[in-house]
Order: structure tokens, then C-alpha cells, then sequence
């Protein structure tokens, strides 16, 4: 399967340690070649020598933009609809705020019970701050489509879960919402560079997502959102900051908000982080969705087969759909002891992570794991279920961070 | 003056092109030396090689933390008071949403009318989205004093302003705002690494401030905010992300705001940027804010006397206060063709700003500008003045950013 592999050469595009296993791309992806050229380019040439005079010449300036509408062909969004900037849970008050304000008449929010716990932070805490009667109704995931009705403002969900690896139908429960005048807000964390996204085609209102995960830019790099260009004009956001002015260089005392999506920003962009991104951007539109999505469900199909063979009776329980439609860019397992396995897996250089209470989680980043890297990560967890090698009251305790 | 100057070698701890004199380094501070190499630690042995654990491993997750207590001792603040997160303008958004709860009777929010305008922008957003009465009053700066009365939740200005390097008295207003039980926001971007701040000492409630000005953290560096430790218990804030829950890898589905400073924190901090801030914050504590204070007042002094002298009968008028415990670290001046100087300037290798409508300013950093740049400066714009050499069509008109 590698020697047949198309992606195979994308390998040698990132840093990556020798000898290791490395399947928590969905979590931190790996440092592209490139961006070491051009984080010295920035540093040295831009910020030192070109100084204050960067924010024109070196185009400090355009970047949000720039990187916004390459991700954007990553997800399916015509020009002008996605900006990078800040995280993504300030993304998710600002998006979420805004189909609050297209949405007058309704208070109700719409989730699920296990979407990503800072989508929910977030909106409890907006909706503290808004008072008068907003609510969060959180529903399980199988019940979502029977809770859209004529009350909801706005539904939004993890297209991808952090989880189960499960992946939403972003057409259908969009149509849904539209056909009740529900407003839908998607967060793209786990889909942006993972799997194939079409937020115009699917008639998405609003999305959100994460630049350090499938998009390799970097610990902490900065995030993006998204606004249909039909939605731009009619709303703002509260976050109103100067760079989301009209006009922030005439630095008057009343806020205009800038046309179109520059309105979603907010404050100056950390550019070393920003910058970095944007070869993890670069890389994923050299490589094509479609090809990735092909060889990622290629490297899960394996992986789950293989587990199935070599990890038989030893209480994993898979919890990503096997149906391939509904499967994102991963594959979980509970296990109860799934701390400590995972612990004992990164000790032998395949790393994953574990999500509480019970996951092991394996994310499936075709462009630099290859199948032998599946075989091998299977055989190295089989090892450890055999011998049960994680039993060590030092793998058992969990540290602060994962 | 330069051969009598403690803090000269400091020079040499920066890169800065050669024959070029920056007076801008409160709109952008430059590289310092360590933070190159830094930078590649980061990226080639912490994210390339550690990576996801240097979550853990690279002490990451305590970055905001160990960055933010260092800047505290650049501003008065004791241990645990302040934290590195965000831009200045989301920061504004916490901490006056927090100061309003904290004073929940009173929906008056009191500010300049020359207050950096993202700050009042903010105000605008949080208010609209707030509605219930809330309002935004602007004064002019010398009536602040008169309008601070049991009306107002909380009075917010920015310390030093950023047009006319005017120091505004914290500890006075401070009190006169307790007095009447208003609390105080203060903007310390223009103050942080510039002059000293007492914040402790002043008894201020709430502070937030920018890393890439003074503190030479590089462009777009994640900013910070303090919340006092008396406050910290009693209220949070409304962009309530994962990462400022009590237990964020517990990924509870509601949320429970973390003891202390860490509540304010949202989402990932963009880590490249936020490492190459701590190098510019470590010089800015080497160099001692006292010794940095004196050379700063020497320099401003000595532009202030050069400019009256080289370039009188040209209609620079002074806009900085003569008085030097009134005096932030630039002089400003009013001129109708600020603009145009500034690009002839500029052009001469001397790099200030302008800002509308007709301020020339230039900033002073003791740490990497020489008596002798400032004389060079004052001589580099007079000649322009004396030839009238920035009457040029193509510097009248107004780029986009300057």
C-alpha cells in the first residue's frame, strides 16, 4: 500500500523525529520544512530589518486574509467569507453572538452533549453575559435533528468529533435548520485538512476552526471563522476592535465596522504564529482534499482491521463509525484503562493521546504516516495489551496535561 | 551624554539595520538578539521534536503565567495578578466586563474622548451587546476628574497617551475613583516597559497592556492583562474557553472558571509569538525599569530643547507635556503637514509615525537609542523643514497603514 501511496513524498515536507510514530496530528501536527525558512524570514527580515515598515511592505497587513482564503478552498468557502484570527473559542462567541443578532426572536442554542467542551464554555458564558432568557440545550448527538424546530436560534456542533472520530452530515442538518429558520454554526476543528468540507455548497451560516491541528501551523497558531457572504453585511460582531474598523487609521472615537469579513477581526495578529500557519495551509493545497481523504480512510479501514486482528479480546471497543461516510480522521477506542496504555504507547514511540474519561485516540494524518506506520503502531499496542506492560502505578495517575 | 550612558551596551542586544535611527519603537519594537535564537528552539527542538509533548515537557502550557508575572514586575504587580493572553482588545473586553460585574448597581462606563480608540471601540461592542441601559460617556482628559462620581461603574483610560505622551496620575485617580466606588481599567500599552507603573501601589483594579511595543516582543505579541488579587475570587469573565476552566482535560460539559488569574485566560496561546515575547520582556527586567525611566527623560528633554531650537519658525507645536512627571517616553507634535515629514523622514532613515490627524510622534527607547540619534533626528528634520523636501505629491496623500 505504501509503494502504491500518491502522498508518499509528502513525508519527506515535515520534521519529524526518526523512529517515531506519530498519530496526534489531530491534536498538534508536525513542523513543515518550510516553515523553518520562514520563520527565519519573518524574524530577520521582515520584523528586524524591515521593522514597523512590514505591516505594507512585507504584508502584515493581508495575512488574515490571505491565509483565510486559502483555508477557505480547503473548506468549500468562496473568497472573502473566511479570516484568520485569534482562537478558536473567541471565534465561536463571535460567530455565535452574531447569529444570536440575525436571530432576534429566538434565545434557544442548540448543541450536543459531547461537542468540544470550549464551544459550550463559550456560549454559557455569552449567554450569562446576555441574560434575558437565552438558553443552551444541550441534546444527545442521535437526537439533534428531532430538537430543530421553530424555537432554535441558532444549532451549532463539531462537524468532526473530538471523540468518536464521528463526522456529521453538514448538508442535511443545515437544510434541516434553514427549513425550521434555524441558523447553523459549525466548528471545523477536527475537519479543516482532515476531510473534504463544502461550506457553500452545504448553505453553512458560520463556521469556526483550529489552525494547529490537520493544518500543521503550529502550537497555538492562531484560528479562523467563517460568514457567509450573504450574512456579512446584515451583522456585526461585539468583539469590535480596531482592525475591524473601517477605517482604524483615522483612529476615530466611534466604531464603524470594516465591509464584509473584515469586520470579524478584532486585534492586531501574532505574525510569527501567523505566518507560520500559512505553510501548513500551503502544504494541504498542494496535496488536495480528495487524495487525502482517499488514503486517510484507506489508513483507518487498516487500522481498525488490524486491531480487530491483533487486539482481539482485549476490551478495546471501537467507538469511530466503521461506516466510512460518517468516519472523520481518526479512530478511537475506550478502554478502561486507557490512560495507561496510552502512556505505555508513547513510551514506545507511538504517539496518540488519550481523552477522558476511558479514549485512546489515534488521528490519521495521510501526508507523513504511511500504512507500514499503522501496522507497526498496531503491533507496538498489541505488545503492550499482551504483556500488559502500561500496569505501572506511575502510568495510572494522570498528569495535568496530556 | 552617550559615553556617560549605564545603559549603552544594551545597543548591542538588538538587531537594527545599520544607520537607521528608530523612533518608532513604541508603535513596533525591534528584535532583540536571544530571541533568534529562541525562535529556533521553539520551532526545531520544541514543536518539531517534543511535540505534542511540549504541552508538558517545554513547559508550554505555563508560558502565559511565567510571561505574565515577569511583565508583572515590570508594572507593580505581585505574583499571580497578571496573565499573557490575546490582543489588548479582547483583554479590554474581559476586564470591563468583569468590572461591570463586580458593579452590577451602576451601568455608566467613564473614558477620554482621546482614549486609543480599539479600547472605546470594545466599550461600544460589550454595551450594544449588553443593551439594559449601559453607556459609553466620553469627557475630555481634564475633566476626567470631575465626572468620576457614584454614577459610574468603572473609569478606563489608557496611562500614557498614545497621541500626545501624556501621563495620566494612577495612584489620584485611583483613589478618587475608590473614593466614590467606581473601579478603574487602566491601558498600560503605552506604559509597560516605558515608565514605571505601581499597579499594586496604586491600588488599580484591572490593567491590560500590549507586548509589542516596549516590551519588544515582536509584531502582533500576545498582550496581557491584571486583575487584582482581591477580585480574582469574586467574578470571571464572559470568554470563558477550556483553557481558563478549573480542569480543562476533564472536558466536562460546563464550565468552572479555574482559581486566580488563569480564569482569564480563552483559548490556545499562539506559542511562537508568545515565546519570542519573554525574550524582550527578560531584557526589559535585566535592564531595570528605574535606570530605563532616567535615560528616557534625558532623551525626551533633549529632543524637546533640539527641536525648539533647530527647527523654530516651522510650526511644530509641542503636544507632549514639558513637565516631566507628566511626560510618557515620546514627544509629539502638531504639524498640518505631519503626514508628508513623516514620509520624508522616513525616507532620511529616520522612522517615527504619524498619526491622524496631525501628530509626528516619535518614541524613545532608552535600551537601543543614543543621545546622538536624537540629535541626528532633530538635524534630519530640520533640513527637511529648512528645504521644505517633504512637498512631494506622492507623500501627501495617506497610504492605507502608516
Amino acid at each position: 500500500m505504501d509503494v502504491e501511496d500518491q502522498l508518499s513524498g509528502f513525508r519527506d515536507r515535515f520534521i519529524l523525529p526518526k523512529g517515531l510514530i506519530y498519530l496526534d496530528g489531530n491534536s498538534l501536527g508536525p513542523m513543515p520544512v518550510s516553515t523553518n525558512a520562514r520563520l527565519a524570514q519573518v524574524a530577520n527580515e521582515e520584523w528586524a530589518t524591515g521593522l514597523i515598515r512590514s505591516w505594507n511592505s512585507a504584508g502584515w497587513m493581508d495575512l488574515p486574509e490571505r491565509i483565510g482564503n486559502k483555508i477557505g478552498r480547503l473548506v468549500g468557502a468562496g473568497s472573502g467569507q473566511v479570516i484568520c484570527c485569534d482562537s478558536t473559542s473567541i471565534n465561536v462567541f463571535k460567530t455565535i453572538s452574531a447569529a444570536l443578532a440575525l436571530n432576534p426572536h429566538r434565545k434557544l442554542i442548540l448543541s450536543t452533549v459531547d461537542n468540544f467542551p470550549t464551544d459550550l464554555y463559550i456560549i454559557q458564558g455569552l449567554i450569562q453575559q446576555l441574560g434575558a432568557g437565552h438558553e443552551l440545550r444541550l441534546v444527545p448527538a442521535d437526537d439533534l435533528a428531532s430538537h430543530i424546530n421553530e424555537q432554535v436560534a441558532v444549532v451549532t456542533l463539531t462537524h468532526c468529533n473530538y471523540q468518536s472520530g464521528r463526522m456529521y452530515d453538514m448538508e442535511g442538518l443545515t437544510a434541516l435548520a434553514h427549513a425550521n429558520g434555524v441558523l447553523t454554526m459549525w466548528d471545523l476543528a477536527h475537519s479543516a485538512g482532515a476531510v473534504p468540507v463544502d461550506l457553500d455548497g452545504s448553505g453553512a451560516d458560520f463556521a469556526v476552526g483550529c489552525g494547529y491541528k490537520f493544518l500543521n501551523g503550529g502550537p497555538g497558531a492562531p484560528a479562523f471563522l467563517y460568514v457567509a457572504e450573504r450574512h456579512q453585511a446584515g451583522v456585526g460582531q461585539p468583539l469590535s476592535g480596531w482592525l475591524g474598523h473601517a477605517q482604524p487609521f483615522e483612529f476615530s472615537s466611534t466604531y464603524k465596522p470594516a465591509p464584509g469579513i473584515h469586520r470579524y477581526i478584532t486585534g492586531t495578529a501574532p505574525i510569527l504564529s501567523l505566518a507560520a500557519l500559512e505553510c501548513g495551509v500551503d502544504l494541504m493545497l498542494e496535496a488536495d482534499m480528495t487524495r487525502i481523504r482517499a488514503k486517510s480512510l484507506a489508513l483507518s479501514d487498516l487500522l481498525i482491521a488490524l486491531v480487530a486482528q491483533r487486539c482481539a479480546g482485549h476490551s478495546l471497543q471501537l467507538i469511530t463509525p466503521e461506516n466510512r461516510g460518517d468516519r472523520s480522521s481518526q479512530v478511537s477506542f475506550r478502554h478502561p484503562d486507557s490512560y495507561a496504555i496510552m502512556q505505555g504507547l508513547i513510551a514506545s514511540d507511538v504517539i496518540g493521546d488519550f481523552r477522558a474519561p476511558d479514549i485512546l485516540r489515534l488521528g490519521l494524518t495521510p501526508l507523513y504516516t504511511s500504512f507500514m506506520d499503522v501496522w507497526n503502531a498496531v503491533a507496538t499496542l498489541g505488545g503492550i495489551l499482551d504483556a500488559r506492560s502500561w500496569d505501572r502505578p506511575e502510568w495510572k495517575t494522570r498528569k495535568k496535561v496530556t
